[in-house]
């Protein structure tokens, strides 16, 4: 009989902590939704109160299948639980369950809070309790718990037999400093083993010595049976444990598939990758090519001698299989993964092509050439969509940009103030018509943006509910060269989105590269006379 | 007494398998001259003989410090150690050290060699010997040894022991596909030690699990003396064990500082930062802002309750101290901290204001009131810098912007092919006199910088040296309007890095203002005369 093993992510509250990730209210409902994907057990959203978009963000449950974890501290001292606002504003959240945090490490009582030890534990057992009568699924995070516990065993102890005896589902050591390593960690376990059952234990990581992924798997394996950690290891300072490579080895690797059942299945484990990626895609991150597991290189064989193996007998070469975890296999000598990978993706976006039809290898060499030029379609699926149709010679020829032009001035205006004009002018051809449309726009892109979708002629009425939602740049060193990739979302009025890429040494070639692309994929879908 | 325990780098051979990374020669010295600089005991530089950049490499000793150490396979089958190229190019290679590479999984030594497991157990032991004859330390990497234990223990632990008797130095176990599990380490090593001596053994681990690191503790912690490993954890797939951090855990933390000694002393450990850092910049890669112990971020602090904790007593959240391995601490401005972050921060850039000081408030305010406006400090100090030397009036108003220009056209040319042409006309205000500078890009931004740096008259020599790295863009959804948000790193020629940000709703301006920003940080650094 395997056990159950319960995941809390905390993406939205300590990895908000990673330095230069700043969310909005759209990115923390994204992100909720992306977590619902992989199967994980509680969404710690943030912290109500402490902030007006935290507050807004718990006005509604965000998530379908995860438990919704509101995070907050126990209450003041000084203060009783029914006249704290922090308190109030916790129980207020529309969460099903609430995670409050206390110092455990008497230290930290004395210097940062500047209370008694006492008070501390009576603000633990208090709010445990308030939020238990208030019918929440309650937990505590013992901050420090492994320092303090080397500090002082007895109070830190205290402190997580108090959140149990009030009646917390779960009490959660926190490594919070991250320089707990796995042996110290297992060590620790075992010994509170012996005052809170390890079913009501979980452990919070950090990656501080590079250890939080083994850090957490000491301490499942020590008893304690809920881990806390972020997607791609988000998190302040080197981040927390990485809950993707978590998942992929609890699931995957024995003795732990074997041992322990987790909230996600096969389908769930199987999107890890996608939505590994996602989240980079989101906070417009380049992904990390090296992941354990979802990384683009983690199935890749560069070495000569390896490759032709890995084609013998791939499993020889592999931990594990890549499909599992939704990735794939990269030999850089053979097209035969290729091949059925890009089969796959087409069955995706609704293409269906034979495996020995001849075109199927001109799109692979279209993908593999503009990919070379750095041409990135995991999040631009319409633009893929026209690159394929492109190749099966099913893209009209709807209309012809001959020429354009933006120009940004920056002078002073006639009252003396500084102030920065773009406007565009774009020339184009259509059914032996010149058409030449001018615009102004807010910077560059939009005045060609809007330039370029005023006079469409016959094509105007397809795209006039068109609206550029999300407009992305990433810069690449490609040897001495930056080559700029443009990612751009778009959307019409029945809330329909599509994404488009466009590559190119100029940000503005990109961007209209992008933007062409968005509109005739719209013409297409639409089927727009040719 | 402390046992002696010895560092393995494989960053110029089992590195050099990292998807996209290809050494020249000057790297190759370049890297060899790092590892001399932190204490490595072994440098592996390649495999002489298999390719003439590793050839020449090993023409000639390449550490000075460290003992170099050449790699290759063990005798071909049907051949004599007397008449094989492979052995002979790596005894004529000028090394200290030579470590060979042999199959340990019986099911490898079938399909992928195709040869017999006793003609695979005679190779190990005739290479070993011919080697140590010529007066080499001699090694054996055993290849797939953990799956291979798990497959035959007898057959892998029979590679092992013929090694060993035939006089190697060290035995390396090597977990080739990266998927063993620290428990499983342990016990395969306990295993492995009752026919090795711990004293002879070495691991090698790869990060398939995220485990990397803390397999490598688990190995030494039940008994082998050597850990291989590369620098910033680079190798193929997932990466190898990462010996930066690896190196500064053996150093600083308990009980490992306790228990054994290495080669690396207090002044290769604070080298270790600029090392880590100065492989990104050679690779051209953007280095691990969250790596452990030596990423920008590895002490930055974000939250504003820890922010002021970690003023009070650093040591309470630092699970060591930062200076140890050449790091810096960090406060994070943002918009959860308060006073105390700014007052850090200010210390960390030099410049000291007494918490009572009213200009600090108007810093804050300053902050606060660019930051709503989409400005973010965290990855712009020299922004940053400037904004604080602003409000207390330090910046000379060197030179005036009057007035900029940017076009970009797309338009056929004479020849009927697609070109795009930016071009940029800036007009500066300096002393008195006005200056126009116009210039050509590859985008609108590189035509502007080209202009805008094209002639500065007095403040020319100054910014001569100034070149662009890195430009980042973020575009943030503010209501209907869209705001840009630019990064911007600049280099000089003493190696100098420094970071500068822009916002504005229109790309270009925001560019502007960031480039503009790096020439007066520059100018100020440098004492410019007002």
């Amino acid at each position: 009989m395997s056990e159950r093993l319960y995941l809390f992510d905390t993406t939205l509250r300590d990895g908000a902590q990673t330095t230069g990730i700043d969310f909005s209210l759209a990115d923390k409902i994204a992100i909720a939704s992306l977590l619902d994907q992989i199967g994980i057990d509680y969404v710690e959203g943030g912290y109500p109160g402490a902030n007006p978009l935290d507050t807004e963000f718990f006005a509604q449950k965000r998530t379908r299948k995860a438990a919704f974890t509101a995070f907050g501290m126990t209450r003041r001292a000084g203060r009783s639980v029914a006249n704290d606002p922090g308190i109030a504003a916790l129980l207020e959240a529309d969460a099903d369950a609430i995670c409050f945090v206390a110092k455990s490490w008497d230290y930290h009582v004395h210097v940062a809070l500047e209370i008694s030890l006492e008070d501390n534990l009576a603000g633990i057992r208090e709010s445990v309790a308030a939020a238990k009568t208030r019918g929440r699924e309650v937990m505590l995070d013992c901050e420090h718990f492994f320092d303090g516990y080397k500090a002082n065993p007895d109070y830190a102890l205290a402190c997580a037999k108090a959140a149990y005896e009030a009646g917390a589902r779960w009490v959660v050591l926190c490594d919070t400093n991250g320089g707990t390593l796995p042996e110290e960690v297992a060590r620790i376990v075992t010994e509170v083993r012996k005052h809170v059952p390890g079913e009501n234990l979980g452990i919070h990581a950090h990656d501080d010595c590079g250890c939080a992924v083994a850090n957490s798997l000491a301490a499942v394996e020590a008893g304690v049976r809920q881990i806390q950690g972020t997607l791609n290891g988000l998190g302040e300072r080197c981040g927390n444990a990485n809950l993707v490579t978590l998942l992929a080895t609890l699931a995957l690797k024995q003795p732990w598939a074997e041992r322990f059942a987790l909230k996600a299945g096969v389908d769930e484990l199987a999107r890890l990758t996608q939505v590994s990626r996602a989240l980079d895609e989101l906070l417009n991150r380049a992904p990390n090519r090296h992941a354990p597991y979802v990384g683009a290189s983690a199935f890749a064989t560069k070495a000569g001698i390896h490759a032709s193996a890995v084609m013998k007998d791939p499993r020889t070469y592999e931990h594990v299989d890549p499909a599992h975890v939704g990735n794939l296999r990269r030999v850089l000598v053979s097209d035969q993964g290729g091949k059925s990978n890009i089969r796959a993706e087409l069955e995706r976006i609704g293409i269906s092509l034979d495996k020995d039809d001849p075109r199927l290898n001109r799109v692979l060499e279209e993908v593999k050439r503009k990919e070379s030029q750095g041409y990135a379609y995991e999040g631009a699926d319409a633009s893929f969509y026209l690159l394929v149709k492109r190749v099966l010679g099913e893209v009209p020829g709807y209309f012809l940009v001959d020429r354009f032009s933006v120009n940004v001035e920056r002078r002073y205006n006639a009252v003396g103030d500084l102030t920065t004009v773009a406007e565009a002018i774009v020339k184009v051809m259509l059914d032996g018509e010149v058409m030449i449309s001018a615009a102004e726009g807010n910077g560059p892109v939009n005045a060609l943006d809007v330039a370029l979708r005023k006079d469409l002629g016959k094509y105007q009425r397809f795209i006039d509910d068109l609206e550029l939602v999300d407009y992305k740049v990433r810069v690449f060193q490609g040897g001495t060269d930056a080559v700029t990739r443009v990612l751009i979302e778009s959307r019409d009025r029945d809330g329909d989105i599509w994404a488009t890429v466009g590559v190119s040494p100029n940000i503005i070639d990109a961007s209209f590269e992008a933007l062409l692309d968005s509109i005739v994929y719209k013409l297409v879908m639409r089927g727009a006379p040719a």
